[in-house]
C-alpha cells in the first residue's frame, strides 16, 4: 500500500476466529456443519435488519436464539430445556473457537511494522479477547472494541466512527481489514481504507467497490504494510 | 383479528413462492438443496448491509451474484461464461417459482371478504406478476408493488410507507403479511398490523414484538381476517 495506516482495526468473527472450529458443537447437538453458515447468515439477516430499524441488539442474544432455532429445525420433539442447552452449548463453542493458522503470527507481525492494531467487532469485545488473550498476539492488541458501545452494527457508519474516536484517529489514517466484504464497504464509505483477506480464493462482489488491498492471509497482510509501494 | 384491515400487503419471496421449486436448478449446477437457503440468506445479508449504507440494489442484481459466488465455491475450476450461465439458470428457476399451494386459494379468499390484496416485495414486480399471473389469484391482487420504487429494502420504514402511499390508506388500516419475522417487525414499527405466515411450526424469535396475527397459511389468514373476534 502506498502510505502507511497509523491503525489497523480487524474484523472478529471469521476474520480471526476459524468457525470450522466449531462444527463438532453443531453436530453434538444433531446439526450438520453446513449449519455452521447458515447459523452465521441468520445471525447477520436479524442483526442487519435489527441495525436497519436503528436497534443495536447483542450479537450472543441473536447468536443463542438462531441455535434454539436450529436445533428446533432438526428435533422438533426436544423439549425447551433441552433446546435451551444445546444452545448455550454451540454459544459457548462460538466462544471458545479457534483463531485462523495466520492470525496469531499475522497480528504479531502488524504490529511489529508500527502499526497500532485494534478489534472491531460485532460481537463483544469479551469473545475477541477470549479468543486471543492466551496467545502472544494479545500484546500486539491495543483495544478490544465493539459495536456494543458504538450504537450500531457494522456496517453502519456510526460502528467504524466509533473505533475512528477511541483510536483518535482520521479515518485517512485508518485501515478496516476484513474477510467480509459488506464491512469493507461500510468502513470505505467513512473514509477508511480497506483490505480484504481473502482466505478461499473469492471473488470480489461487484456490488462493492474493491478493497484497496487484498491479501490471502494476516501474515501477507503484515508484510504488504511493511514495504509501502510508493 | 379485532378490527378488518382494508388493504392486506404480501410478501412474496417464500411467503408465496415456494423455494423447494427450484432445489431442482441449484442441483442442476452442483449444488445442494441446502445451498437454497444459503442463497436467499447471503442476498439478505448482502441487500441489508446495503440498505444500512443507505443503498437500494436490484434484488436480482444481487441473486445473480450470490449464485456465481456458489457456483464457484462448489466448481473452481468452471470457467467464467460457464458460472454466468449456470447463475442465469438459478435465476430464471427463481423467477420461475412456484407458489405454495395454499397461496391461490389463499389470495382469492382473502380478497373475497373485501379486503384490497397487493404485493410488496424486496424483489422486482415482474417476479411476483409472472408467480400469480397466469393463476386465479391475479385478480385478487390490486397491485404489484417493489421496493425498487420506495427507496429503500424492507424492513426500512420507507419501503412499508411507499405500499401504504401507494394503497392511499392509514398505516392502521393496513395488515402485513409474511413468514419473516424481520418484514413483520419492520412494518409494526410504521403501525402497520401484522400477520405471520408460519407453515413450518417455527417459534416466534424474540428479538421482535409478536406478530398480531399467527396463522399456518393463507387460506387460514383468510378465514381470520373474515371473522372479526371483536
Amino acid at each position: 500500500m502506498t502510505r502507511r495506516p497509523k491503525v489497523a482495526f480487524l474484523d472478529v468473527n471469521e476474520t480471526l476466529s476459524d468457525l470450522r472450529s466449531v462444527v463438532g458443537a453443531f453436530e453434538a447437538q444433531g446439526l450438520s456443519s453446513e449449519h455452521v453458515r447458515t447459523w452465521y447468515l441468520s445471525v447477520l439477516r436479524d442483526g442487519f435488519a435489527s441495525t436497519v430499524l436503528g436497534d443495536n441488539p447483542g450479537y450472543s442474544v441473536i447468536g443463542e436464539e438462531i441455535a434454539r432455532s436450529l436445533i428446533r429445525e432438526v428435533d422438533p420433539a426436544r423439549d425447551d430445556a433441552e433446546v435451551d442447552d444445546g444452545a448455550a452449548a454451540i454459544m459457548s463453542a462460538m466462544v471458545a473457537a479457534e483463531p485462523h493458522s495466520d492470525v496469531v503470527p499475522g497480528l504479531v507481525a502488524l504490529a511489529d511494522t508500527g502499526v497500532r492494531v485494534m478489534t472491531l467487532s460485532n460481537g463483544s469485545a469479551d469473545v475477541a479477547r477470549k479468543l486471543l488473550g492466551s496467545t502472544p498476539a494479545d500484546a500486539a492488541i491495543e483495544r478490544y472494541l465493539s459495536v456494543t458501545d458504538a450504537g450500531a452494527w457494522k456496517p453502519a457508519p456510526a460502528s467504524y466512527r466509533h473505533g475512528l474516536a477511541e483510536a483518535g484517529v482520521a479515518a485517512a489514517d485508518a485501515l478496516m481489514v476484513a474477510v467480509h466484504p459488506w464491512d469493507l464497504e461500510g468502513a470505505r464509505r467513512v473514509g477508511l481504507r480497506t483490505a480484504w483477506i481473502n482466505r478461499s480464493g473469492a471473488r470480489w462482489p461487484s456490488l462493492f467497490a474493491p478493497p484497496d488491498i487484498e491479501v490471502d492471509s494476516l501474515t501477507s497482510l503484515a508484510h504488504a504494510v511493511a514495504q509501502p509501494t510508493g
